[in-house]
């Protein structure tokens, strides 16, 4: 198995194999209480958190949800994420939508910008073209069960009941319909899936039990290239009869159908009403989607499939064990935690083969194997790393290291693989999402935390290009034919990148905004100086560094804002420091102002010292805080014209380093303090209706909110030879992180609660610690962090 | 080289050298001419024909062109087949259609089921927006020229003149551009050309002088598949800048683009205001498109290539040399085999591969090279060899035996690729084009005339295939995913194809018409029967004989027609034997009762004798000469509800043998009169309004017409041990086939004329005959055949 699974310790073997029993007993017993439910129940303080999985709650903010964004029948990192899609019109509106009414199909793929089959059970006499002209059902959340690796609901307009599990890349499916009536299923091979419209599919009958095929993802403004998905599909009742339909033709009794627009109907007769459905996975050839099928899930067992794919969910996510808290909290917690494991999925098959479209013609590769001939990683799809050095870049070294070792290394086999480590990969090829290369500090903390097989002066090469014309930082967001839009050469020559560029050399690519550019280059230079300094290379590390500081050619000491500059060298006029976008990516000056992780001493400096930049900083989180730290509750709120015009906004990346800003000038008091109200605030909802606020990005919001509740974070991304993590203010009473097999690092609050968010002590394994600061090595050695919690500040402690 | 090359005799090749002389000394000196001068001239008797590719009128039946029927800059089976469409929508109605004012684009790639690349030079200062919705340009044909290998004409609209030739795999354009006007060329990635819509494409930068790319044939009903088409572009000047589109964004410089619906513009400043572009193309990759540019046309001498693609054309029909007839005849004549040439071209690439689609995924394969390291034959496209019994397969292995090997031995290849020989390969796959095997015939005509390398004991169980129920007989038209629509099992069983077929079991697939399906069966049984006696396999020869007799299933004595059968075994009732398509392919039962060619002595026995048979046969003609012995002039027409009510129809496959069934019931005297009386009526016009009076068929009917003016026909399609050829009526006081490299036969005719199309006396190298038929080895040994002409029949001479 290439899909990275985390081990557990005995303790939560034992908790486990109990919910293996309890699941075969009743396939609904582990139920998660629903939205419903939950407002019915008291919101007690908990003692030790239970069974980690029950307490997700997977209908977190599904109101807004995009693609991508729902989980259920899924394995972490599985290639297949099967659920009902209530929506599929584009990337962001689609996918599990809670209040849409109707179920559209149930796709196996949800991924950045990948789609794959979508089946729909039916059951009616009319023809073939009434159904494929009309065929959702309406469902209702009264009677539906979701828990991670299972999906339960009822197609009321059939009268089917539909359960879902998965294996990492098979989907398994149970219809059962009612007696006397029609047992069918269609294949939607054309139409809009999410991200994608699908182009020319192929299904071909193998046998009564089997058919195989593939869809394709037709290329987009991002992935740019068609991407064909195969699959295997193997019933437990023999096909009846195939009918199939292409444009407005229906052909009956048919052994295949291809073509643009076209789509199957499977018939069967079982004799128990109940039809079984395995289908397997592989974006390398229809072979490859049977050989997962055979290795992953040979039998048909649905209960038993269901009741692993929990157990390994439960695995994972008591990688981090907390106590105390409220019930809510715990729940939030866990959700959060789930949520970071979700996206970013594998794409190779269980024989380590995958494809690589980067080039002229597609090619199948091969992934390295170890002694045992298994894959020593996985190839994963992945949206963009923007944001990622404060998110699941510290959080999964520290929970999950073979899972960042994967994502890691995969990133690096595709850097060989295309010439270039790609920005973010989908489909074999590089959707060159967002500006820059924001891979760098995710890779050299990687690095730093020692877990790439990469040796870094493999990697210190690799990334050099990324940062040269030659590489991704010379592209704007998607500027896949054309290398202006990064401004690059201008940064290179002026030290800034000139907002606007001039449209006379190209209007290609997105994100050309020049004062974010700018600012992110800066701090990604300052990553690969790291990187270079622990090779040894310092004439390369001294390049990289005074690269570093081309952030403080955009600061305008008049305004005290980081500014946009033209090309001639002026400043841009007028400047208003809250209008969105005005030169900055997804940001305004006032929240650009702060992205200058590497360098706070020198922000401090230019702003007039620590005094001034933590007042304005004050400032900026009172203001923040009027509309809860964000620019509204949803993805879809945050173009409002007046929400977005916050200082400070904890629905998106680009400031959601600023509440550590104010430890590492010198006040870490307020980090706890704001730090803790934004845990509070922006992370503690649980309903469909609300939770991140924004664009939970594949992991990447539910990786902070974890790391904001465990009370640590890493200003810098982590790129410290043994990399720092500021303290922040942990909410629970107790939180242990299983860092290896047998070693755990927990982190224990006294006199914790909802106002005491101070930090009057620090203990590390029973020694007093004068700095609010760990290192890597000391957590991941294992041991205790003891926190004496107050409701007030404590004068000045040791920062960092 | 591996597209068929046909050497000249020393005779021609001094004819050809002078005319390289005029085109190098004035490109427009073989000017053809047009529609328009043509009732200028006198249509005087001619002696000798002049250049045989300056008679050639390339605008006959142009105003009913469908994309693959018109040629201008190609060469013969040449892969690229350059011109202007001035219409674009469907594989019927599009291509360059005579009455069309505008030009819409200049596509490579004219053949069945596939389109190329399309460029479009265009010249104004509009945005790319407003080039990319409206860029189509107005033309005259008072200012056009058109030649085999080369067309010209002027874009009105830009004042562009452009000028177009080919060598097989390369396309070669000269723009001449306004002084001080852009010089633009757009590249046409999208939307639909002809038969396919084009669906993902890429184009990338080599270097100021090169680009590559592909587009993509989206699947259709009949080519399921989609295709890509590389290509190589090289420009005689640098490229100054590019800009792309896709869908409603357009993109400023940009170093190449892809996606659905995409473009290119590309922008030159050249000194001279002209611009060259020779585009390569490969179906297998982008870097065999660049090496079959390099290895064809590696200069830039625009007036050579087009010399030599005249001259080419030029040698190729001087293997038929005619003398006597009016112009207006040898115009046509030379016409006719200019057509017999088109389509079915060539697909592999220099180096001898090409692309197998027929797989889960696509195949690159490798053509067998012969000691010179060249491939042994090429790869060819083709639609369907339905009718090619009568047609090509006489024809080509006549004149053109390199090409009959060629494409004989690429149908096998195909066969050994896809696991059966298929009906009409496009693209690497199987359109399964109309019904049954025709190509079995075809085969076994090419296997009795020596020329294949395949031995006939390797064909054998491939065409025994191919009638089994795991063969194409058991498909109807393009029935790719269920094998019932043949309707093979009943024949086998009740020893006839029911009409209808039932519904309930599939209503899938074209031509699914009982009454045709027996027909056409019974006659490939008895080739296949043909070529298992060749082979010494009497058992399998036995037996395919026996079911050559299903025919006599559906001879209804009471009506005295072949007529459909139901599936009770009941006639079809009630039975209008005129109705079209009512149990007969494109057809109906008056004509598709003929179609026993294999067993006219059984025919006439049923019917009641040969007198019976002779009278009814008159008296179809004699009805059919009312239409002109068509169902109207052109393709468009012949759904015309009375039109299509007749006996007999030239103007498509099924009955054009009929003229030759009187000779073969003993009447060569009425074969002689009908079938002059056919090519002075049908095959004889020369407008763009009228030519083929229904449907060329890539070669058939321009096949048929120029044996009925030579007055040779095989009226079993040439299945004899050694094949028989029934004479007709030569329409020319010589003709002269180059039947080998130093050996000619010539028909010579004596006080022939329009009023006199009997034979009287018949001298085979000087002997009198008393036969009215010859052997194949009697014509390939080269000899004189003189016919004494009359305008009388002489009473019954010796007949078959």
């Amino acid at each position: 198995m290439s899909v990275p699974k985390f081990r557990s310790t005995r303790l939560v073997v034992s908790r486990i194999f109990c919910s293996l029993l309890l699941l075969q007993a009743a396939a609904s017993a582990a139920q998660t209480p629903t939205a419903q439910t939950l407002t019915a129940q008291t919101d007690t303080a908990q003692a030790t958190a239970a069974e980690p999985a029950a307490l997700v709650y997977p209908f977190l903010d599904t109101a807004n949800s995009r693609w991508f964004y729902f989980s259920s029948a899924a394995r972490p990192f599985g290639m297949v994420s099967l659920f009902p899609d209530t929506a599929l019109n584009g990337e962001w509106g689609s996918g599990y939508r809670y209040d849409e009414t109707t179920v559209k199909g149930f796709n196996h793929i949800h991924e950045w910008q990948l789609a794959g089959l979508s089946l729909m059970p039916v059951s009616d006499h009319r023809p073939l073209s009434a159904q494929q002209a009309d065929y959702t059902s309406a469902f209702s959340h009264d009677n539906e069960q979701v828990r991670p690796g299972y999906h339960q609901l009822q197609l009321s307009r059939y009268g089917i009941n539909v359960e879902l599990t998965a294996t990492d890349r098979v989907g398994f499916s149970r219809y059962q319909y009612q007696p006397g009536q029609p047992q069918q299923l269609l294949l939607q091979l054309g139409g809009v899936q999410g991200p994608s419209r699908l182009g020319h599919a192929e299904v071909w009958q193998i046998d009564p039990h089997n058919l195989a095929g593939f869809i394709t993802n037709q290329g987009t403004e991002r992935r740019v290239k068609p991407v064909k998905v195969y699959f295997h599909l193997a019933f437990s009742t023999p096909v009846q009869q195939l009918d199939a339909w292409r444009a407005d033709q229906q052909f009956a009794n048919v052994n295949g159908i291809s073509g643009d627009d076209a789509g199957l109907r499977v018939s069967f007769n079982s004799s128990d009403h109940s039809v079984l459905v395995k289908a397997g996975f592989s974006y390398v050839s229809a072979d490859n989607a049977k050989l997962n099928l055979q290795s992953e899930l040979a039998g048909w067992d649905f209960a038993k499939t269901s009741a692993e794919a929990y157990a390994q969910w439960n695995q994972t996510l008591a990688r981090v064990h907390i106590k105390g808290g409220s019930l809510s909290q715990q729940r939030r917690f866990y959700t959060d935690l789930w949520h970071a494991l979700q996206g970013r999925r594998v794409v190779s098959d269980v024989n380590g083969q995958y494809m690589d479209l980067s080039g002229q013609s597609a090619k199948v590769r091969q992934l390295p194997l170890n002694a045992q001939g298994q894959p020593r990683f996985a190839m994963h799809n992945s949206d963009s790393f923007w944001g990622a050095q404060w998110t699941i870049a510290t959080l999964w070294p520290l929970v999950y290291p073979q899972a960042a070792t994967a994502l890691g290394e995969s990133l690096i086999q595709y850097g060989r693989d295309f010439g270039l480590i790609p920005r973010g990969p989908s489909g074999g090829q590089d959707t060159l999402v967002m500006p820059g290369v924001p891979t760098t500090p995710f890779l050299v903390s990687l690095a730093q935390k020692g877990l790439l097989h990469t040796p870094a002066s493999e990697l210190l090469p690799m990334l050099q290009k990324n940062h040269s014309e030659a590489g991704l930082m010379a592209k704007a967001g998607y500027e896949h034919y054309s290398a202006s839009g990064g401004g690059l050469g201008y940064y290179l020559k002026r030290g800034y990148v000139p907002y606007p560029l001039p449209e006379t050399e190209s209007n290609y690519g997105s994100h050309r905004r020049g004062g974010g550019q700018t600012l992110e280059y800066a701090y990604q230079d300052f990553a690969l100086a790291q990187l270079a300094a622990k090779t040894g290379d310092q004439t390369v590390a001294s390049k990289f560094l005074e690269r570093s500081q081309n952030w403080r050619n955009l600061f305008d000491a008049k305004t005290g804002f980081i500014r946009p500059k033209e090309i001639n060298g002026n400043w841009r006029t007028p400047f208003d420091p809250l209008e969105y976008e005005a030169g900055f990516i997804e940001s305004n000056a006032a929240q650009a102002t702060w992205f200058v992780p590497h360098d706070i001493e020198g922000l401090a400096a230019v702003m007039g010292g620590k005094t001034r930049l933590l007042n304005r900083l004050e400032q900026a989180f009172q203001q923040a805080a009027k509309q809860d730290f964000t620019a509204g509750t949803a993805h879809a709120q945050e173009g409002h014209p007046e929400y977005r015009r916050t200082p400070i906004n904890y629905g998106n990346q680009p400031s959601i380093q600023t509440a550590f800003i104010f430890a590492a000038a010198g006040a870490p008091e307020k980090t706890q303090y704001w730090s803790r109200r934004i845990s509070d605030t922006v992370y503690s909802h649980l309903t469909p209706q609300r939770g991140y606020n924004g664009d939970e990005d594949q992991g990447l919001m539910g990786s902070l909110a974890v790391l904001l509740k465990l009370g640590l974070f890493q200003l810098s991304g982590g790129l410290e030879a043994d990399p720092i993590y500021q303290l922040g203010s942990p909410l629970f009473d107790e939180a242990c992180l299983q860092v290896a097999a047998e070693r755990r690092f927990c982190i224990k609050t006294f006199n914790n609660g909802p106002d005491r968010p101070y930090i009057r002590q620090i203990k590390l394994n029973g020694k007093v610690l004068k700095r609010t600061y760990l290192l890597h090595s000391e957590i991941i050695a294992g041991g205790v962090l003891e926190l004496q919690m107050s409701a007030t500040a404590t004068p000045q402690q040791a920062s960092q």
